[in-house]
Protein backbone atom coordinates (compact mmCIF):
# COMPACT_ATOMS: atom_id res chain seq x y z
CA UNK A 1 0.00 0.00 0.00
CA UNK A 2 1.34 3.55 -0.96
CA UNK A 3 2.46 5.96 1.87
CA UNK A 4 2.39 8.77 -0.59
CA UNK A 5 0.55 11.94 0.02
CA UNK A 6 -0.26 15.31 -2.30
CA UNK A 7 2.42 17.51 -1.20
CA UNK A 8 1.17 21.29 -1.57
CA UNK A 9 3.10 23.05 -4.72
CA UNK A 10 4.56 25.87 -2.46
CA UNK A 11 6.17 23.40 -0.46
CA UNK A 12 7.70 21.76 -3.89
CA UNK A 13 10.46 23.07 -4.05
CA UNK A 14 11.84 21.52 -0.42
CA UNK A 15 11.72 18.47 -2.19
CA UNK A 16 14.80 18.78 -4.07
CA UNK A 17 15.96 21.73 -1.80
CA UNK A 18 18.99 20.11 -0.55
CA UNK A 19 20.07 18.59 -3.67
CA UNK A 20 19.17 14.62 -3.89
CA UNK A 21 20.23 12.57 -7.32
CA UNK A 22 16.66 12.09 -9.04
CA UNK A 23 15.35 10.35 -11.65
CA UNK A 24 13.79 11.87 -14.54
CA UNK A 25 11.22 9.52 -16.00
CA UNK A 26 8.98 11.07 -19.40
CA UNK A 27 6.98 9.16 -21.75
CA UNK A 28 5.78 10.00 -25.35
CA UNK A 29 3.83 8.11 -28.33
CA UNK A 30 3.64 4.63 -25.99
CA UNK A 31 7.25 4.65 -25.37
CA UNK A 32 8.54 5.47 -22.02
CA UNK A 33 11.87 6.08 -20.09
CA UNK A 34 13.47 6.56 -16.56
CA UNK A 35 17.56 7.90 -16.22
CA UNK A 36 18.98 9.21 -13.30
CA UNK A 37 20.22 13.18 -12.88
CA UNK A 38 22.62 14.77 -10.80
CA UNK A 39 22.07 18.24 -11.78
CA UNK A 40 18.60 19.72 -10.75
CA UNK A 41 17.34 22.47 -8.82
CA UNK A 42 14.50 24.59 -7.53
CA UNK A 43 14.47 28.15 -9.15
CA UNK A 44 11.19 29.05 -7.94
CA UNK A 45 8.90 28.51 -5.03
CA UNK A 46 5.56 30.07 -6.57
CA UNK A 47 4.94 28.92 -9.32
CA UNK A 48 6.72 25.91 -8.40
CA UNK A 49 9.89 25.86 -10.83
CA UNK A 50 12.43 23.83 -11.62
CA UNK A 51 15.78 23.40 -13.77
CA UNK A 52 17.36 20.04 -14.80
CA UNK A 53 20.23 19.42 -16.75
CA UNK A 54 19.24 16.62 -19.22
CA UNK A 55 21.79 15.94 -22.04
CA UNK A 56 20.75 16.57 -25.99
CA UNK A 57 21.83 13.04 -26.67
CA UNK A 58 19.59 11.15 -24.26
CA UNK A 59 16.31 9.46 -25.09
CA UNK A 60 14.74 11.29 -22.42
CA UNK A 61 16.05 14.70 -23.46
CA UNK A 62 13.73 13.89 -26.87
CA UNK A 63 10.66 12.28 -25.19
CA UNK A 64 10.71 15.08 -23.03
CA UNK A 65 10.94 17.44 -25.86
CA UNK A 66 8.36 15.72 -27.63
CA UNK A 67 5.68 14.82 -24.89
CA UNK A 68 6.57 18.92 -22.98
CA UNK A 69 6.71 16.85 -20.04
CA UNK A 70 8.93 14.75 -17.89
CA UNK A 71 8.52 13.48 -13.72
CA UNK A 72 11.34 14.12 -11.03
CA UNK A 73 11.08 10.85 -8.99
CA UNK A 74 13.50 11.22 -5.69
CA UNK A 75 14.87 7.68 -4.68
CA UNK A 76 15.50 6.40 -1.26
CA UNK A 77 18.54 5.03 -0.14
CA UNK A 78 17.04 1.90 -0.98
CA UNK A 79 17.19 2.45 -4.62
CA UNK A 80 21.42 3.47 -5.24
CA UNK A 81 21.46 0.20 -7.47
CA UNK A 82 18.74 1.01 -9.38
CA UNK A 83 19.57 4.67 -9.67
CA UNK A 84 23.03 3.51 -11.31
CA UNK A 85 21.74 1.36 -13.17
CA UNK A 86 19.31 3.30 -14.80
CA UNK A 87 21.81 6.36 -15.53
CA UNK A 88 23.90 3.47 -17.60
CA UNK A 89 22.13 2.29 -20.62
CA UNK A 90 20.08 3.69 -22.77
CA UNK A 91 15.82 3.96 -23.22
CA UNK A 92 16.42 3.70 -26.97
CA UNK A 93 17.45 -0.08 -26.45
CA UNK A 94 14.77 -1.21 -23.84
CA UNK A 95 12.26 -0.39 -21.85
CA UNK A 96 13.93 0.14 -18.63
CA UNK A 97 10.86 0.16 -16.29
CA UNK A 98 10.52 -3.24 -17.31
CA UNK A 99 13.33 -4.39 -17.59
CA UNK A 100 13.82 -3.53 -13.53
CA UNK A 101 10.08 -4.37 -12.81
CA UNK A 102 9.70 -0.98 -11.91
CA UNK A 103 5.56 -0.31 -11.44
CA UNK A 104 4.95 3.28 -12.54
CA UNK A 105 1.89 5.11 -11.37
CA UNK A 106 0.40 7.95 -13.94
CA UNK A 107 0.81 11.48 -13.34
CA UNK A 108 -2.64 12.91 -12.25
CA UNK A 109 -1.57 16.42 -14.54
CA UNK A 110 0.39 15.35 -17.74
CA UNK A 111 0.46 11.44 -17.57
CA UNK A 112 3.85 11.51 -16.98
CA UNK A 113 4.87 7.75 -15.52
CA UNK A 114 5.97 8.32 -11.94
CA UNK A 115 7.88 5.96 -9.49
CA UNK A 116 6.63 5.56 -6.04
CA UNK A 117 8.22 1.99 -4.71
CA UNK A 118 11.47 2.63 -2.93
CA UNK A 119 11.03 6.78 -3.75
CA UNK A 120 10.60 9.61 -1.04
CA UNK A 121 8.74 11.74 -3.45
CA UNK A 122 7.82 12.93 -7.00
CA UNK A 123 7.00 15.76 -8.77
CA UNK A 124 5.44 16.11 -11.93
CA UNK A 125 6.53 18.60 -14.71
CA UNK A 126 5.56 20.75 -17.58
CA UNK A 127 8.44 21.73 -19.73
CA UNK A 128 8.54 25.62 -20.01
CA UNK A 129 10.30 25.67 -23.85
CA UNK A 130 13.33 27.78 -23.20
CA UNK A 131 15.31 26.93 -26.44
CA UNK A 132 18.51 28.76 -25.33
CA UNK A 133 19.30 27.36 -21.91
CA UNK A 134 18.21 23.95 -23.58
CA UNK A 135 20.52 24.08 -26.81
CA UNK A 136 24.18 26.15 -24.40
CA UNK A 137 23.76 24.73 -21.14
CA UNK A 138 21.19 21.69 -21.24
CA UNK A 139 19.19 22.95 -18.67
CA UNK A 140 15.28 22.20 -18.87
CA UNK A 141 13.50 24.85 -17.52
CA UNK A 142 9.57 23.68 -15.78
CA UNK A 143 6.71 24.03 -13.86
CA UNK A 144 6.19 21.50 -11.10
CA UNK A 145 2.06 20.85 -11.62
CA UNK A 146 1.41 18.21 -9.11
CA UNK A 147 3.94 16.49 -6.45
CA UNK A 148 3.36 14.07 -3.85
CA UNK A 149 5.84 12.46 -0.74
CA UNK A 150 5.81 9.17 1.12
CA UNK A 151 4.48 10.44 4.49
CA UNK A 152 6.87 8.64 6.37
CA UNK A 153 9.71 11.11 5.39
CA UNK A 154 7.82 14.17 4.44
CA UNK A 155 4.81 15.75 5.43
CA UNK A 156 3.27 19.03 6.38
CA UNK A 157 6.11 20.48 4.12
CA UNK A 158 8.83 18.94 6.10
CA UNK A 159 11.52 16.65 5.83
CA UNK A 160 12.10 14.12 8.67
CA UNK A 161 14.57 11.75 9.01
CA UNK A 162 14.56 8.82 11.38
CA UNK A 163 16.10 5.15 11.90
CA UNK A 164 12.77 4.34 10.93
CA UNK A 165 12.96 5.90 7.62
CA UNK A 166 16.78 5.20 6.16
CA UNK A 167 15.85 3.45 3.06
CA UNK A 168 13.77 6.28 2.12
CA UNK A 169 16.53 9.49 2.65
CA UNK A 170 17.59 10.82 -0.25
CA UNK A 171 20.77 10.20 -1.55
CA UNK A 172 23.88 12.69 -3.38
CA UNK A 173 26.00 11.58 -5.76
CA UNK A 174 29.84 12.25 -5.08
CA UNK A 175 30.93 11.27 -8.34
CA UNK A 176 32.29 7.74 -9.57
CA UNK A 177 28.94 5.72 -8.52
CA UNK A 178 29.69 6.97 -4.87
CA UNK A 179 26.22 8.19 -3.18
CA UNK A 180 26.31 10.04 0.49
CA UNK A 181 23.25 9.19 2.35
CA UNK A 182 21.81 11.18 4.66
CA UNK A 183 22.85 11.86 8.07
CA UNK A 184 22.02 13.47 11.11
CA UNK A 185 20.17 16.59 10.95
CA UNK A 186 20.95 20.02 12.75
CA UNK A 187 18.75 22.60 13.03
CA UNK A 188 20.74 26.11 12.68
CA UNK A 189 20.49 28.93 15.07
CA UNK A 190 19.23 32.37 13.30
CA UNK A 191 16.99 33.47 10.93
CA UNK A 192 15.86 32.33 7.36
CA UNK A 193 17.60 30.48 4.82
CA UNK A 194 16.07 30.57 1.00
CA UNK A 195 14.47 27.65 0.95
CA UNK B 1 47.57 26.44 8.09
CA UNK B 2 45.46 26.18 4.93
CA UNK B 3 45.17 22.46 3.82
CA UNK B 4 43.67 23.54 0.22
CA UNK B 5 45.02 22.39 -2.94
CA UNK B 6 44.09 23.42 -6.47
CA UNK B 7 41.41 20.90 -7.63
CA UNK B 8 41.94 20.42 -11.32
CA UNK B 9 38.99 22.05 -13.68
CA UNK B 10 37.59 18.74 -14.75
CA UNK B 11 37.05 17.63 -11.41
CA UNK B 12 35.29 21.20 -10.29
CA UNK B 13 31.91 19.71 -11.01
CA UNK B 14 32.20 17.56 -8.28
CA UNK B 15 32.25 19.49 -6.11
CA UNK B 16 28.69 20.38 -6.15
CA UNK B 17 27.47 17.43 -7.62
CA UNK B 18 25.81 16.37 -4.33
CA UNK B 19 23.92 19.62 -4.06
CA UNK B 20 25.36 20.92 -1.08
CA UNK B 21 23.90 24.42 -0.01
CA UNK B 22 26.92 27.18 -0.64
CA UNK B 23 27.97 30.47 0.04
CA UNK B 24 28.58 33.03 -2.74
CA UNK B 25 30.58 35.79 -2.43
CA UNK B 26 31.19 38.80 -4.53
CA UNK B 27 32.99 42.58 -4.42
CA UNK B 28 33.07 44.72 -6.50
CA UNK B 29 34.13 48.85 -6.05
CA UNK B 30 35.53 48.10 -2.51
CA UNK B 31 32.52 46.67 -0.99
CA UNK B 32 32.28 42.97 -0.49
CA UNK B 33 29.09 39.92 0.40
CA UNK B 34 28.42 36.78 1.23
CA UNK B 35 25.44 34.59 1.14
CA UNK B 36 24.18 31.84 1.47
CA UNK B 37 22.42 29.55 -1.34
CA UNK B 38 20.74 26.52 -1.67
CA UNK B 39 20.39 26.22 -5.30
CA UNK B 40 22.82 25.18 -7.43
CA UNK B 41 23.93 23.10 -9.97
CA UNK B 42 26.60 21.82 -12.49
CA UNK B 43 25.77 22.42 -15.73
CA UNK B 44 28.82 21.13 -17.86
CA UNK B 45 31.58 19.22 -16.92
CA UNK B 46 34.63 21.12 -19.70
CA UNK B 47 34.48 23.50 -19.54
CA UNK B 48 33.22 23.59 -16.21
CA UNK B 49 30.15 25.29 -15.73
CA UNK B 50 27.55 25.73 -13.28
CA UNK B 51 24.37 27.41 -12.52
CA UNK B 52 23.05 29.22 -9.53
CA UNK B 53 20.11 31.18 -8.28
CA UNK B 54 20.84 34.81 -6.78
CA UNK B 55 17.72 36.69 -6.07
CA UNK B 56 17.67 39.66 -8.06
CA UNK B 57 16.93 42.04 -5.64
CA UNK B 58 20.18 40.41 -3.25
CA UNK B 59 23.09 42.82 -2.90
CA UNK B 60 25.29 39.56 -4.30
CA UNK B 61 23.14 39.80 -7.56
CA UNK B 62 24.20 43.65 -7.49
CA UNK B 63 28.02 42.76 -6.80
CA UNK B 64 27.70 39.86 -9.00
CA UNK B 65 26.20 41.58 -11.95
CA UNK B 66 28.48 45.04 -12.04
CA UNK B 67 32.05 42.75 -11.01
CA UNK B 68 31.17 39.58 -13.86
CA UNK B 69 32.33 37.53 -10.78
CA UNK B 70 31.60 35.48 -7.74
CA UNK B 71 33.15 32.73 -5.50
CA UNK B 72 31.21 29.15 -4.74
CA UNK B 73 32.24 28.18 -1.34
CA UNK B 74 31.26 25.44 0.42
CA UNK B 75 30.60 25.05 3.87
CA UNK B 76 31.58 22.59 6.32
CA UNK B 77 28.78 21.13 9.29
CA UNK B 78 31.04 23.49 11.26
CA UNK B 79 29.31 26.57 9.77
CA UNK B 80 25.88 25.35 10.17
CA UNK B 81 25.63 28.34 12.05
CA UNK B 82 26.99 31.14 10.10
CA UNK B 83 25.53 29.73 6.89
CA UNK B 84 22.38 31.01 8.23
CA UNK B 85 23.22 33.55 9.54
CA UNK B 86 24.36 34.81 6.20
CA UNK B 87 21.21 33.76 4.88
CA UNK B 88 19.31 36.33 6.85
CA UNK B 89 21.02 39.71 6.84
CA UNK B 90 21.87 42.01 3.68
CA UNK B 91 25.36 43.13 3.04
CA UNK B 92 23.84 46.34 1.85
CA UNK B 93 23.47 46.90 6.04
CA UNK B 94 27.08 45.90 6.63
CA UNK B 95 30.36 43.61 6.00
CA UNK B 96 29.43 40.26 6.86
CA UNK B 97 32.75 39.32 6.46
CA UNK B 98 33.66 41.81 9.11
CA UNK B 99 30.34 40.70 11.24
CA UNK B 100 31.35 37.35 11.20
CA UNK B 101 34.97 37.98 11.87
CA UNK B 102 35.51 35.90 8.43
CA UNK B 103 39.16 35.79 7.17
CA UNK B 104 38.80 35.79 3.22
CA UNK B 105 41.56 35.10 0.77
CA UNK B 106 41.81 36.57 -2.67
CA UNK B 107 40.83 34.49 -5.98
CA UNK B 108 43.44 33.51 -7.55
CA UNK B 109 42.11 34.52 -11.52
CA UNK B 110 39.51 36.93 -10.68
CA UNK B 111 40.12 38.14 -6.97
CA UNK B 112 36.77 37.16 -6.10
CA UNK B 113 36.67 36.64 -1.61
CA UNK B 114 37.08 33.37 -1.09
CA UNK B 115 36.15 31.50 2.57
CA UNK B 116 38.47 28.34 3.44
CA UNK B 117 38.29 28.57 6.89
CA UNK B 118 35.55 25.88 7.58
CA UNK B 119 35.12 25.19 4.17
CA UNK B 120 35.39 22.14 2.11
CA UNK B 121 36.38 23.90 -1.09
CA UNK B 122 35.84 26.72 -3.42
CA UNK B 123 34.75 27.56 -7.03
CA UNK B 124 36.09 31.09 -8.53
CA UNK B 125 33.79 31.82 -11.11
CA UNK B 126 33.10 34.07 -14.13
CA UNK B 127 29.47 35.19 -14.83
CA UNK B 128 28.34 34.19 -18.32
CA UNK B 129 25.74 37.08 -19.34
CA UNK B 130 22.78 35.43 -20.02
CA UNK B 131 20.02 37.90 -19.31
CA UNK B 132 16.63 35.78 -20.10
CA UNK B 133 17.58 33.34 -17.60
CA UNK B 134 18.55 35.89 -14.71
CA UNK B 135 15.41 37.83 -15.59
CA UNK B 136 13.03 35.05 -15.63
CA UNK B 137 14.30 32.91 -13.61
CA UNK B 138 17.36 34.28 -10.95
CA UNK B 139 19.14 31.71 -12.77
CA UNK B 140 22.72 32.96 -13.19
CA UNK B 141 25.31 30.82 -15.57
CA UNK B 142 28.79 30.75 -14.99
CA UNK B 143 32.40 29.67 -15.95
CA UNK B 144 34.38 28.02 -13.03
CA UNK B 145 38.03 29.49 -13.67
CA UNK B 146 39.53 27.87 -10.49
CA UNK B 147 38.70 25.78 -7.59
CA UNK B 148 40.50 24.52 -4.49
CA UNK B 149 39.58 21.82 -2.24
CA UNK B 150 40.76 20.95 1.61
CA UNK B 151 42.44 17.73 0.84
CA UNK B 152 41.41 16.27 3.92
CA UNK B 153 38.28 15.82 2.57
CA UNK B 154 38.55 16.05 -1.10
CA UNK B 155 41.63 14.98 -3.18
CA UNK B 156 42.70 13.64 -6.51
CA UNK B 157 39.10 14.03 -7.60
CA UNK B 158 37.22 12.25 -5.12
CA UNK B 159 35.19 13.08 -2.04
CA UNK B 160 36.19 11.34 1.36
CA UNK B 161 33.68 11.06 4.39
CA UNK B 162 35.82 9.52 7.44
CA UNK B 163 34.69 10.20 11.02
CA UNK B 164 38.11 12.43 10.90
CA UNK B 165 36.55 15.14 8.47
CA UNK B 166 32.50 15.88 9.98
CA UNK B 167 33.65 19.21 10.47
CA UNK B 168 34.37 19.50 6.64
CA UNK B 169 31.35 17.20 5.75
CA UNK B 170 28.68 19.24 3.28
CA UNK B 171 25.26 20.11 4.64
CA UNK B 172 22.14 20.31 2.79
CA UNK B 173 19.18 22.22 3.72
CA UNK B 174 16.31 20.90 4.14
CA UNK B 175 14.18 24.00 4.38
CA UNK B 176 13.42 26.03 7.65
CA UNK B 177 16.85 26.20 8.90
CA UNK B 178 17.23 22.19 8.93
CA UNK B 179 20.10 20.91 7.50
CA UNK B 180 21.08 17.30 7.04
CA UNK B 181 24.65 16.40 6.97
CA UNK B 182 26.78 13.81 5.19
CA UNK B 183 25.95 10.24 6.75
CA UNK B 184 27.55 7.27 5.61
CA UNK B 185 28.84 6.57 1.44
CA UNK B 186 27.58 3.78 -0.24
CA UNK B 187 29.20 2.27 -4.07
CA UNK B 188 26.85 1.43 -6.24
CA UNK B 189 27.09 -1.49 -7.96
CA UNK B 190 27.08 -1.27 -11.84
CA UNK B 191 28.14 1.42 -14.66
CA UNK B 192 28.14 5.30 -14.44
CA UNK B 193 26.13 8.29 -13.79
CA UNK B 194 26.91 11.64 -15.11
CA UNK B 195 28.82 13.05 -12.73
Amino acid sequence: MSHFAEVALHHASRLINHGPTVLVTTAHGGRRNIMAAAWSMPVEFTPPRIAVVIDKKTYTRELAAASGAFGICIPGAGLVDLTYAVGSTSGRDEDKFARHGLQARTGPVLGVPLLEQGCAAWLECRLIPERHAEDAYDTCFAEVVAAAADARIFANGHWRYDAGNAELQTIHHLGGGNFVCGGKVVQARSMSLRA
